[in-house]
């Protein structure tokens, strides 16, 4: 039976296999991993659970949801958690509610519960007070509520500060190098920064580096205003008042509760003292940096810092002289920029408080029948930084919808295979809170069964279907997505997600030429053809504690479009029905969507992870750090020489390392799902990345200087960034040897089959 | 005798040869071409040339040459063509004035002499006049001219229009293909355009070829206003009221008067008859369409069209709705972009009369000792659209200094062997129209006696020198950069041009992959050392008639930088003063650098033309063919097939030509400069290019559908745009063809050295 079985499963993966080479083609009939027999079983159970999201009751979830204001902790957001606890009941799942007690900051609140809103004036050339507040807007009543958190950072600093401005782009590294260059010193200075290319926190990082004492964060209309297209009301882009809040943590360096950095935040748990006023440890931070070998001030924000509007960044700007800034930093605003400092002088004070807080995560289960301790699991967050229609309450309205009909199937008589865990996470906007202490408190048992996460957020900002992923799970969603159709175009989503990717990919894709035509031997141009892959995971968004921490593939997937009201108050059930998803549509396909990659993932015979395109993405990132070898060289050098510089040479042993693990992917012929489900973890190093070893992926991380943005093959991509010899020659053989044994854990996993 | 000066030559040429793989070193102190004994006679005369030029004697000359507006033809033109003469006369040249009769349109003028200004006006959805005069500005007197051409298009069509408003972007096909696409009809509409991309009267061309029924054309201020800094008078950066004038000629299908389109606008030169009124045939157009194989709508503006401020178009764009523009779309106006069409309605007239008038191009020339009939030619244009403080007093005043300098160097014995020509163009501003004259009118002698030309235009519109040219002056101007100091760093302008390149190159080149490193044989990456090569030829400036029609290796040289007056009447004495040059250094180093080029091109033993440089552009252009021919495929097909589509096989023939002209630039190392001279004669097409016979050159032209930019290997690249298999049919092999004619040319060469 045992040896039966085995010439189904490589059947089976001979099939994926072929699948894995043609991702534009027709879905195949039957769904990845399923043996004919129970293909045919499954796919009526599947057709009916299709069928049942709807818009209409997509649209009653969210316009419940988005209520009242429910930021992580409030008694609006408990009351969230049991409207979600209590409809998942109802729908036969097991649930139950995990609470947490974290460390959060608020507004300073007044006796009548209001809060206190920051303040902001310019002083120098001339005296004004600058708008902080959101303005109420005609048809939108939720635009006008007194709950919602002013202007504010979560995990910011209290305080209150004054003086010369300097404006400092995107507030990365790289620009305030530029500033150097000019001559211009942000030491004791307010840096003005635009949103956009790096994760707030770090913009707050990189100036409390260089000395300033407060951080104002603006957007600007050409990034995310009118320089985009019409603005709320208007349109669906951000109005010169619309604040983007969000949290500064430094997340990066590690998500979670900072009171807890390598522990669960349970009742009782041991915790860094940190100061409730201000937001960071201030005593005893020797031994606390000892003990943790993190550096307080690389981990904390420790300067003031203020999201502010256009309306607000443009006085300011405009009284700013000193030096034209360069070419790529103006922005959208009809004058010049400048960089200061000054004469433009500003003063501004905000105010929260840090508290240990209860937060509340649901967790939901439909038992597995043949391997109940495999875990698929889907997440989700339900707290928002106001009343979040989009962040997070599209998501939880889709994924209502997903549990709905996935409860229905069971009550109908479908079996899934392995246990499906539903999670509504709590505090992910302070910083992936909620899900990174239950990933904590949970990390063997994870570690044991969980075959993989399907993450959503933000389910429905617009119509285009965006993907990141593990690479070994891009057969399993495009095989879904060929399941489900596209509202507007009648076409299944995949064939639409294909399109577009195919498009950016004949319009943008780096274009190797072949040599044999100038008479070199060699093999046909690498970028000839369309292979689709998934984007890069980087971070900002729960999947992190998975498969950066834990080494659980994951998925992260929601429609993207014109989404210009994020973190403000603006982004309501009305910008939903005006701009967002009229009919809700889109809603009910992404909970279809997630319907499918659920179901599949849970019934599939073999468990739907492929390896082919884990080993295309590893070369494409080898190539990736080839050509960012070659550049920096190319900086460096005077190009004398023909050859190749010497690191490049050292990453030979990487190429044959990912030869070996291509060739133990196109061989991979027989496995267990045991052992399939190894292959991910294999990829964790045991010390974690370099500066930060809470990151153990050697493959995938957020990156160091970039926060959102994915940093593939990340310890030495760091090494080759700080142009660091010593790290390259630890990262290189840690890299090395973390894909040798991937590769070793497929080989394992074909031998088992064969036995 | 013969036997001995040919053995020296070879010495030469191995010489060249070696420095054409070296050229960031530092320059060898012989200069290219010159044999070592005259190489140290020349040295002493062209250090004291080179230390003749001053910034205040250049300043001088400017201060006059932009005393008054001086639009071809008019008697100020007049008065500097006079002045331009009698200097050289004073400094020892052979001057005479070629005048040429040819038809220009000037706004119509009242009696008193004044110019009538256009009137626009907003008419829906609100009445409201817009301003099309450019202001006076405090301290700059001459901005208060009323001699100044107002608001006008050379080249363009009188009327008056009114209608609906469509706003196209740069008015690229690209972008009406996008309207298309948005459903948006430009039939009958007025058109609104921003500048930049591509040459204005293509933007004209564009919208007349879909119907639209007349073109305004503005400055957007992200392109060319406070997007890029400060605004005139604060900075160098063009202001909400400043216009740029220009022709809407079609310049990339034939420059030069169009009433003469295959001969010279001699006195009593047979004419097209062209309507005085508008500007274009409409009596007898099919006799000329049969005659001149070209489309008459193809080849002239027949709607109005307008340039206006950003302070005119704000309105516009601020009252049009429809759709919201394709992201890129967006300006740097404090609005959100929309296509249109309406409910904006706008009214323009603007009256031009067209009459034949008289234009002055000054030739002088310092006769040569040994080659009196082998020309080195130096032009600049004189007559500019107001002032031309930059385009073009800067080449004026720079290339009287070297003039003044060349002449001082003769009196004082030096002898050069070859014959200089200085020409002082006129009417450049229209249409290239009197260097095409003339080239016209002395066609057979240049293509018998010219041996290579330096065109200036703007010299000094900014610090940083900017060098386009045929790939085989790359050794002569680099070599001559080395012996120029840059004023501000005290390096060489080489070492600084070269330092810049590289850094581009490092941060923009494509990066090749060798693909050894994965198990395939080859040669090393093809990006991985830097070559400096010049920019291409495109057009727009006096040389195109010399290096498209005739076949005339050609450079073009100055020095850019934050140029925002272009075209405007603030290109003026007092911009230059305050911006563009303040202490008139870097005219003395252009003044230096064209001296040096042209005393060493006269001077030296063999002509400096050097091909191993070409045989690598032809592989990168090739290469870039290639790279397109992959990514139309890509956009087509499926892309189911590994192998590269059918048109990429076909260009093998194309790459063994290439093959076999870069192993004769490799070999070369006998020849004679007569035979030398002819290789780039012998790239010119017979019947020259498809749809524009007068464009010959194989490898360079204008592009067909930029107007300005280069499109090296124009007839192969049109095909493969078109998407046009028998058009490719005829032009691969005429390629072809003209490379092996070029490779046999060379050969030649080294034959006749060798007998």
């Amino acid at each position: 039976m045992l040896r039966r079985l085995s010439v189904g499963v490589l059947g089976l993966l001979l099939a994926g296999l072929g699948s894995a080479a043609s991702s534009d083609e027709p879905p195949a009939a039957t769904p990845l991993g399923f043996a004919p027999g129970a293909a045919s079983a499954f796919a009526p159970f599947e057709a009916r659970a299709l069928a049942m999201p709807t818009p209409d009751q997509a649209r009653a979830w969210l316009r419940t949801l988005t209520e009242e204001p429910h930021a992580a902790g409030t008694p609006a957001d408990s009351r969230t958690a049991l409207f979600v606890r209590d409809r998942l009941r109802e729908w036969g799942w097991k649930v139950e509610i995990a609470e947490y007690e974290v460390l959060l900051n608020y507004p300073v609140q007044e006796r009548d519960g209001s809060f206190v809103a920051p303040t902001l004036r310019l002083t120098r050339p001339h005296a004004r007070v600058l708008p902080v507040a959101e303005p109420a807007v005609a048809g939108d009543k939720d635009s006008a509520s007194r709950d919602a958190f002013p202007a504010f950072h979560g995990y910011g600093v209290s305080g209150q500060v004054a003086g010369q401005v300097v404006y400092a782009n995107y507030g990365r590294p790289e620009d305030f190098a530029a500033l150097e260059r000019l001559g211009v010193e942000v030491r004791d200075k307010i840096v003005l920064v635009r949103y956009g290319e790096l994760f707030r926190g770090l913009k707050v990082r990189n100036a409390q580096k260089r000395g300033a004492k407060g951080a104002l964060i603006y957007s600007d209309p050409a990034d995310d205003g009118y320089g985009r297209g019409d603005i709320y009301p208007h349109g669906p882009y951000r109005s010169s008042g619309s604040l983007q809040r969000g949290s500064v943590q430094f997340l990066s360096l590690g998500p979670g509760d900072p009171s807890t950095p390598f522990g669960p935040s349970v009742k009782g748990a041991k915790r860094l003292p940190i100061d409730g006023a201000r937001g960071f440890p201030t005593v005893n931070v020797e031994a606390w940096e000892r003990e943790t070998g993190l550096k307080r001030d690389d981990y904390f924000a420790t300067i003031p810092s203020l999201p502010i509007g256009y309306a607000a960044a443009r006085p300011i700007l405009d009284a700013l002289a000193g030096p034209n800034v360069p070419a790529a930093w103006q922005g959208g605003l009809p004058l010049p920029y400048h960089v200061g400092p000054g004469p433009a002088e500003v003063e501004f004070a905000t105010r929260s408080e840090y508290q240990v807080r209860p937060v509340w995560n649901v967790i939901a289960t439909l038992e597995g029948s043949a391997e109940p301790d495999r875990w698929i699991l889907v997440g989700n967050h339900r707290d928002a930084w106001v009343y979040g229609a989009v962040d997070p309450g599209s998501g939880t309205a889709a994924t209502l919808e997903m549990c709905r009909a996935l409860g229905a199937a069971v009550k109908a008589g479908w079996k899934p295979r392995r246990t499906l865990v539903y999670a509504s996470w709590d505090a992910e906007e302070y910083g992936l809170v909620g899900s990174t202490e239950w990933a904590d408190e949970h990390a063997r048992e994870l570690d044991d069964k969980a075959v993989l996460m399907l993450n959503v957020d933000s389910a429905v900002a617009g119509p285009d279907l965006d993907i990141d992923g593990v690479p070994s799970l891009r057969e399993l969603v495009l095989d879904a997505a060929g399941a489900v159709r596209d509202a507007r175009s009648g076409n299944s989503l995949r064939a639409v997600w294909t399109a577009h990717r195919r498009a950016e990919w004949a319009r943008r894709d780096a274009l190797d030429l072949p040599d044999p035509l100038w008479g070199d031997a060699g093999s046909p141009p690498v970028g000839a053809r369309f292979r689709p892959h998934l984007n890069w995971l980087g971070s900002g968004s729960d999947y992190t504690a998975f498969v950066d921490h834990l080494g659980i593939p994951a998925l992260d997937v929601g429609f993207r479009g014109k989404y210009g009201v994020y973190h403000s108050i603006y982004d309501d059930f009305t910008w939903m029905e005006k701009f967002g998803d009229p009919e809700f549509l889109t809603h009910a396909a992404a909970a279809r969507l997630y319907t499918a990659v659920a179901m599949r993932a849970a019934g599939a015979d073999v468990v739907p992870l492929r390896f082919l395109p884990y080993g295309a993405a590893l070369r494409e990132h080898v190539d990736d750090l080839r050509r960012l070898a070659v550049r920096r060289a190319r900086e460096k050098t005077r190009g004398a020489d023909d050859r190749p510089p010497d690191e490049f040479e050292g990453l030979r042993p990487l190429v044959a390392a990912v030869r070996a693990f291509q060739t133990a992917a196109a061989t991979l012929a027989q496995a267990v799902n045991d052992a399939l489900m190894r292959v991910e973890r294999a990829l964790l190093l045991p010390n974690g990345l370099p500066g930060r070893p809470w990151f153990k992926h050697a493959v995938y991380a957020p990156g160091l200087t970039t926060g959102y943005a994915s940093w593939p093959l990340p310890g030495v991509r760091q090494a080759l960034l700080d142009d660091d010899p010593a790290l390259l020659k630890t990262q290189l053989p840690a890299l090395v040897d973390r894909v040798h044994a991937a590769t070793a854990a497929m080989q394992q996993a074909a031998d088992e089959a064969a036995r």
